[in-house]
């Protein structure tokens, strides 16, 4: 199975909200691995990422990270490729240093930047695979078909319903 | 010209920082059209842009607006083409309200936030052409290029060498 | 049973929230529905809610949303039929984010912001009466009661009177 | 000339702020005074406009004030006429003072609040006139046609085209 | 017993928090009363309160209150007694939004602002004392000495001395 | 002349601000001594100024700083007297660094705090007074006199009578 | 054994916090003393402990402290010794208050300032063990390996491997 | 002449606030250089600054950085030489987009965080003479005299005495 998507992230600890990303990937039958990257505590591991994502056949990077927030930001350094950035939410700051840390990049480097948290994890699936869709019609009609099924999954009135 | 990007805004006062991304386009060779589009007055052409986008062969589209800044949401509710989204500064609150407006999407719709302000507006440009450098090899190589013109210009040390 | 006021919310999940507005409502004797309306996932039940309102009757519309909050002000965006905003409590930024993007509205499309959360919600109700009041005398009345009972429920000192 | 909206403001200094709205119920042709009530100078002035703003007629009231801003919410709190309020830009916090201090009241008097500053202001206006249109039916065609003309103002695409 | 101190507060709610203020006046022995005063659900009782403050023999005033937090301001108004103002912590915005309202008063009408939460009530117990204290040599004598055994009960090391 | 309140600040380049505070104290006649102790610069000076102000005879001291300012907590740890702080506007962050390093005192230690920047000054200068005023009639007069001045001071409609 | 690191801090409440410190210098070699200094309620302590940290041959001084946090920020005063700040997270502003009133020190006395709560003093402990192996190449050593230590416990890829 | 201190920064924009780190150096008579090192532009240069760091005989680096600024913490995961990052004011953020960025540092990888703009470079400088000085007692003693210098150079008052 191809993987055009790569998804990192800075620790284990942010799993929990990353894996968001991957159910959606697999909702929408995009391939991807999923790998630890730590910008500070295994930076060659983060260059040799960026370095090599071309020649891998990476066609977009999801990448989450919480507090100060490097991972994102340094891989739009090191690679051409789209970097989708996930703000993880954290315990003091609630996620604001890391939507900060990964939104306020300068002129150069864009990281395509998601909503704190879970949602924004799942909403960096969903990014991915419109990218990928771009030049992927068929991709673009499974995205289209789950776009519909969201729709079409709302009621009408809440569950009490009042009135 | 093909013309695969639409860059759009809520209002005139938007084009300052929003041009920056159509001076990237053009620095890339990448055709565009530049729009207003305000989410509240003038909400049909908003809901016409947005179910036409696919059609009309847009591959990427960028929306820059400020405030309760519904532009960029509200296009990527309509279209499955990827929205990056541009938070404009404003006066009282700096573009803080713009960045939440924007980036705090629910899950299902995603917008690519970038940094507020030109800067941010410039990286919509560079987003842009990523996305689209995917499945376009030239156009991968000319980004490559401008990257690397990027780095080859910064200067050992700053301009009053004290050392 | 007349219906002068819509309840609307981006989802299920905030109607524990926006059922504060509707208990309000039934203590005043004001009719009243209560429908989910996504700007995101259904848009065009929002356009037609919006481009609909007048004509069904409705007087006034109580919007709650939490995030990157875009109902109420899409709402105001389609109806000149008084807008109430509620800013629904979110995870990581409390609801701050729901604020701004209900509260920042530029101008030409206001919408009447209430407190986060269910207070804010409880006050939408009020509101909504308080603007049917200005022409239903009967319903100032009972307004005008409610408030009084409101100021008459309060003792002259904390329950464990120190002093 | 019939005047059911009272504007109102803690001083002088609100008024280039606040004036905005008196521009906009002019446009739409609503009649309406303009007074300084300041919650902190003049206490007793407040206690008087919300005790007799019933019996004098006044249908809505804009209340303006900027820092710990009470203005509004003792006016909610004085009488039943719906208080719309417009936190005024400030020096140190640019409003954020204002916004708290006027959104966040407690259940049972409900402020209708605006964003920051003159756009607010000018929004104020509007959300006076949208109520007073609940129950006049030639005001609301009035409404209609302002918010129409501004739609149509909207030029197709910003002043440079670039594309 | 002489009652100099008078500790108001917007609701019940509000008591486990101003408690602390009424702990600490015991402690040194100087009088208090503990009263419900809301500023928005009792208007006419902080007239009262303020107008008759004075003579009633009251010298410091503490008041707490939560959320658009008019009350400690609004006495200020009425009554030239000092008035020391507790921001009681909100769920949504932490007290940030109770702080503002009451330490950004304009001029003419300070309100001695304490921090937010149970440590801000007991300091205002402790600033009451010290109010008092200037013209009290008894009761800056037991202020002198609560002071001192604060000091004196601090350990010189943490629990746990691992060095 | 009796000089009962002893106005400090942290730099030269607080008296823009802090003068505010002798201005009123002239207008209310009471004295006052204006002197620069800086927490960090000059801490001997402020263990001494706080260790003999009991003695000096000063009966409040208002303190004012900017950024980390520490001044008028380690004040209010060295002495009983009253300390009144302001939070002195900053250039990166509008005075909330000043706010917050003053207002959140740990219990045992409170500090007056005032409005960030030339209002709190000037309502410091007023808390004194009325902290005096407690134990002097002639002075509680002037105050109350000066307050009803300001009320009166206020006009009845802002300078453009729109209305 | 030498004890070249003083852990000093405000309270027993923030020994959880302050002792990851010490628990670094623990597994790095390196001697430290832990004692509780408040800045507030034993300031003669604060103030002997910074006269005599060079003669009793302090070399690094880490000091952590919530709220108002003062104890950084007037140790640098009183000392040359390197002095590193922590930030305890607090309750109402999540140590955002102590985060500006450690970092935000005037020109000549800098705190090095880490970030809010456990991670930071954590660091706190990796910084004074940085600082000291600048002369100490055996205590350089033990820290390049604790740091490759650290980096080779990474993982590949997150535990659930989904891909 | 030795050159211990390397001061580093993401652009030539930065320069006017660290020169202020230089000029302080320049005071004390500390050796330095001050290079341009961005670590989204030029990650490989940052790469190598890291990498040689200590080898080349640098004892400290001090890095300033705007909005996402990566660079002190990239540094700082680069080499073991202590890091003193700092917060480069920005235009929408004033700063605290860098701020955070660089001090909310994860677990391993500390930077010593000064405050925002130009007396945080200038405290950078002193931070960096204060670790240098734990092994040179020459620099102590310069160090030492400059602080006193700085303390000496206070006025008593300010300069328009009132009183």
């Amino acid at each position: 199975m191809d993987r055009p998507v790569g998804i990192i992230m800075g620790s284990q600890s942010d799993w929990p909200t990353m894996r968001e990303a991957a159910t959606i990937l697999d909702e929408l039958g995009v391939g991807y691995e999923a790998r630890i990257v730590s910008a500070h505590r295994t930076p060659d591991r983060l260059w040799d990422y960026g370095r090599t994502a071309v020649q891998r056949g990476l066609k977009v990077i999801i990448a989450g990270a919480g507090g100060a927030a490097h991972l994102p930001g340094m891989m739009a350094s090191k690679t051409r490729v789209p970097v989708i950035g996930v703000p993880v939410q954290t315990r003091a700051l609630s996620g604001v240093d890391s939507l900060y840390s990964i939104v306020q990049m300068p002129r150069g480097f864009p990281v395509a930047t998601m909503a704190i948290g879970a949602a924004g994890a799942a909403n960096a699936g969903l990014m991915a695979a419109a990218i990928l869709a771009v030049s992927d019609p068929a991709l673009a009609e499974r995205l289209d078909a789950w776009r519909a099924a969201l729709s079409d999954s709302i009621p009408e009135a809440p569950e009490e319903p009042l009135a």
